[in-house]
């Protein structure tokens, strides 16, 4: 999407390299980093230079790339390719796309290496990069699928609206195109009612503790020109018991073959918001974001904990400009940090996929996806 | 309650001064503040050096008391008084206790001076003195009470836990101690729990925008010793649905005769969550903060609306110990700050005024309070 007058990608590789914007720094700095190890691509990862599902699931196929030349340098090509694969898959513990795209690569190559004819290592390492290149396409691809689909929902709420008056949309933290390789899942089809023309108005939630939506969603709204609001988490609840939102639309982390959606922190309080005020509330994402193996979201997915420093300290802007961090806490008071909730099927409207929308249940989940499911 | 060793209410008055502690540099510096003027205790209302239900009602008593003084001073004693009166009510318009607090003195003073000897000048100032100090006592009175009420809430859950297991409690913004003249409303069963000896442990919402959570209610408890934590405002539900919060008490800054509680912004999302997961949410108050003129909280309680810096900025302190304010927002993007919002009586599992308990529904509370009921 853009950045000023420029096209970008979250992530890419050019020639041994993967380039990526470090999201830590933005909206304040614009910052391109360079990863040359599968070391520093598990950083990234980690440390979220990089973050959001689509996003981290693309930078880790591009780190299995990275991981092929560290095997084939090493003395035992299995056991570096497979620690690898390790290392970027336990990088963050909810995400569903990670493990799908290191799997993915990994698969591709054991079963290259495991016919009669050998493959060389050139035919590898170019096998690894043009599978890692068709994960980031596949995801742009997806995304904008998802705009697709999405788009009639926003414009079927306009068309009960008088001309010209804007719908409002509410979304959590950034599922934007800084969360995939281009275009993002829940903001696809906000980009594509805006590009179309139909008046929008976007409720951005700050999505504390690492205020992505304050940061990340609103950046990229403001590059594409979309009118948007933010508000603090706690506000959606009473905008949307005084009919100031229209319609809810997040991303997801990882979301069971049952429907079940992890995401952001605090997505769960928005979907019952929703719920008691009879508001729809869709989750978007691309098939790679489904988990083929888990039934029960409240009980099974594993909820990353982070550090209580995210909470107690925050990143912005000094009055003189400089960036600081400062401390918000009672001091000999700590912090707890959980990353992800899980909103039950139950409280969700609808899923936007790359091939339709669908109910957040096992039947129409595998009625789009028949290939995938039972995969688990 | 204590400060460091010594006692202190967050406000009383001293000669011709009224006194209060300045919470906005709470909880990294202590400073107290002397209020002369109708004028200054205005600003302290509306510009938060003091908050919280009781206590801006107590402020706005003794602030009546000062208007005495300018009235008598004056060439026009009732103009001069109901300005002063409309000047404090209008500081908060969400809040109820103001009307009720500055209401009362001025009723006394007008039956006083309307009697066939009209009293002079020392004896209104006298009585106006009076009924601020005892609507100040009354308050700390009132908190005590809902302490014992509340406390047997508490006791009953530790008595279902094995022994030692802590009782996880849940409360939004601060409506400690600091909100009241003392002990608080929703902190009075907890301390009065934590007084008793039982094992407690308090999850702390930060409260965004103004932090009152991690800031004020993390700086209570941790002067008296309660074990806390302070989460995001996300975190609630999830911690809710994982079983790790066993009660929600929060407070109210006015709660209709029908049992509506509008309360800081995002409570209403911790009572749906409370709701979906079976735990008991309990708002504490006392009598004056009942509105009984209003019917339907959600539709006709005045939600106040504050300036969006106090979303885009955040005050905290830097690594060097100084307190810096940031700008945490993308910058171009604006933001909202609705200040309040209501919880509909259905998700309220009771009331603890210092009555007693009882649901939040027109008869109970009706009930407890028959002589205030249909005052409307």
């Amino acid at each position: 999407m853009r950045v000023g007058d420029k096209q970008f990608r979250t992530v890419w590789m050019e020639g041994d390299t993967v380039r990526i914007i470090d999201q830590r720094k933005l909206p304040f700095e614009f910052v391109l980093e360079e990863l040359t190890t599968v070391d520093e691509v598990a950083v990234a990862i980690k440390d979220m230079h990089v973050r959001g599902a689509g996003c981290i699931g693309a930078t880790a196929g591009y780190g299995m790339a990275l991981a092929v030349e560290e095997a084939i340098a090493s003395t035992n090509i299995d056991e570096t390719l497979n620690r690898a694969a390790d290392r970027l898959i336990s990088t963050r513990p909810t995400a569903a796309n990670l493990s799908w795209a290191v799997g993915r690569i990994l698969n591709l190559l054991n079963k290259k290496r495991s016919t009669g004819n050998v493959a060389n290592h050139d035919e590898l390492l170019a096998l690894a990069r043009q599978e890692a290149e068709r994960i980031a396409d596949e995801d742009v691809d997806a995304c904008e699928q998802i705009g697709e689909h999405g788009v009639k929902l926003i414009e079927e709420i306009a068309s009960t609206k008088p001309r010209g008056e804007a719908v409002n949309i509410l979304t959590h933290c950034n599922a934007g195109w800084l969360a995939f390789v281009d275009h993002g899942s829940a903001t696809a089809p906000i980009y594509a009612a805006h590009h179309a023309g139909v008046p929008l108005h976007i409720w951005v939630d700050e999505t504390r503790p690492r205020n992505q939506g304050a940061r990340l969603t609103a950046w990229e709204l403001a590059n594409e020109g979309v009118p948007h609001t933010v508000i603090v988490d706690n506000a959606g609840g009473h905008l949307m018991q005084q009919g100031l939102v229209d319609l809810v639309i997040t991303g997801t982390d990882r979301t069971t073959y049952t429907g079940d959606v992890a995401n952001k922190i605090g997505t769960y309080l928005k979907a019952l918001a929703a719920k008691d005020n009879s508001i729809p509330f869709y989750v978007a994402l691309p098939a790679s974001t489904f988990d083929w193996k888990t039934r029960d979201g409240v009980g099974e997915i594993p909820i990353e904990k982070r550090g209580g420093e995210e909470v107690s300290h925050i990143e912005g802007r000094l009055a003189s400009g400089e960036l600081a961090e400062i401390d918000v806490l009672n001091p000999g008071s700590s912090a707890a940090n959980h990353a992800f909730d899980v909103t039950p099927a139950r409280l969700v409207t609808g899923l936007i996929t790359e091939r339709g929308i669908c109910a957040a249940s096992e039947e129409e989940i595998g009625g789009l996806f028949p290939e995938l499911a039972g995969r688990g």
